[in-house]
């Protein structure tokens, strides 16, 4: 019987390991991986205190900080379910395992968005690709393209450049929306030739034979609704992970994001949740430590109550 | 005329500073001086991500993050008022300086409330603290003391009494006041011998070497005005640094702490303010660093609209 259980490995699930043994929690974090989805940044530059890092140092920062402390890691463990028990709640794991714990913290941030249009299933990996940082190298000097309007989407746009001849960002909006430092850097993109921006449109379908080769789009793009692509990077967002709480009736809003209070807490009493998964507007590093971090206190106030 | 005008060099204000960067906002740090209230910190482990430093290395990787970015901070200027202007907002320093800006972030902290007792300066750092959260585990086994009798001082000699052999609270009232739980958890640790407490006493003077050693309280207890302490940990309130917002009717809670919401918005359009000047109460490194980087997103919207 833990007191808390904090399930996701992310800055929000470390940062809430960090102040749990600050606060003399008797906590278990289980996790799939470590790091959550800073693994998918090129670049972190945007959390405060630790200056400019790549994705894998940015990790280790959190872990190393987090093993200064005694608090037990399960990795590569993916919990299932939860459910109320008696004593306050049971978490199984896909390989049959089980924790019991007083409280909660939901820390399992979001999976890819996907598009879901003909050929995506099909080419991935074959051109179709998530994760600009994990694939780029692989387009050295090839034509991709990249969906999405977002920073995420202009981050992995930028990565791409460095590696890719071309990059076209296609995007349904009016005009991409990435904070303005990306911004501007996107258009200097464009000015050199390396980046061009196609707005109100949107991919239909993926077509290939061993590999991908072109998208259809639902707008002609000077003069053809086909645009030759060897890789296709898909940047749309992020979908809530919350299919583990089911059983707890947690509520959630219409993406399917927790729905917290300024302390962490869901509608159910000892269950919290930070970061990603969470109902916040403001999806950074920063605020899943700060969500975890705070989310202690309360557990803390909780636990002793009980 | 500046986008924003950032006063305050804590890590509140430094994460702003790092965040206005990234949305390319025309801004500038005024500050006294650079790390806030960090630098009355021994050791700091609390803000995930940057391990175990002491607070000048802590101060460091805020401003060499910030040194990253091109941000204009003016150091040793002390801001002592801040008008409404036809534009923005006009601030004067009291060299004589004005800066005007469209918006303003008032991240300039607390002051902590000190006994003024002969010894707390010389042993401030040296076994007298005013943030157990930021210090217990530095008190591993120790004897230490807390001085006073509120919610927060039974909150600070429970979390001690998880790190140090022993904790005494020593309050100048008839008897402490916390909330009734908090009260019921104390009295479980003085059962338990971990905390007593010594009611109708005063420290009067802190005493020692290179560290402190001891305390004089004005009364005796246990047959003597003396009591080995090797930390004391004063929990007697911070005091909002608000002076200069006099002129703006910004409101306060009863505290002094500016009142804010979830966009660390104040009453008065245009003017944010995060960290410990604020009413959270989660007064910690990684409250001021994600206060001050929310508080950016909200001010390059109000900056772009007026």
């Amino acid at each position: 019987m833990h007191d808390l259980l904090i399930i996701g490995g992310g800055p929000g699930g470390i940062s809430a390991g960090i102040y749990s043994a600050i606060y003399k929690l008797n906590t278990v974090i289980v996790t799939k991986n470590i790091g959550g989805t800073i693994k998918d940044a090129p670049k972190v530059e945007n959390y405060p205190g630790i200056g400019r890092k790549n994705s894998q140092e940015t990790i280790n920062a959190f872990k190393d900080h987090l093993d200064l402390f005694d608090v037990p890691v399960e990795k590569d463990e993916e919990i299932v379910i939860i459910r109320k028990s008696e004593e306050g709640f049971k978490a199984f794991t896909r390989s049959g395992k089980e924790y019991e714990a007083k409280s909660v913290l939901i820390a399992t941030g979001t999976q890819v968005r996907k598009l879901n249009v003909p050929g995506e299933d099909d080419f991935r990996g074959k051109g179709v690709s998530y994760c600009a940082v994990c694939d780029a190298p692989l387009f050295a000097d090839a034509v991709v393209g990249v969906v999405g309007g977002s920073d995420a989407a202009a981050k992995e746009a930028l990565l791409l450049s460095e590696h890719a001849e071309k990059v076209y960002i296609i995007y349904r909006g009016e005009e991409i929306h990435p904070e303005p430092i990306l911004k501007k850097r996107v258009m200097k993109k464009v000015e050199e030739g390396k980046i061009e921006v196609i707005n109100n449109t949107n991919v239909k379908e993926i077509i290939g034979e061993q590999m991908m080769e072109k998208v259809k789009l639902d707008r002609e793009h000077e003069g053809s609704d086909e645009l030759e692509l060897e890789g296709l990077f898909i940047s749309i967002g992020g979908v809530p992970l919350t299919e583990i709480t089911r059983d707890l009736g947690i509520e959630v809003n219409k993406m399917g994001a927790i729905v917290i209070n300024e302390k962490m807490e869901t509608n159910v009493k000892g269950i919290y949740a930070a970061g990603d998964v969470t109902d916040n507007n403001f999806k950074q590093i920063i605020t899943a430590a700060y969500q975890g971090s705070r989310a202690i206190k309360e557990a803390y106030t909780y636990i002793n109550s009980v």
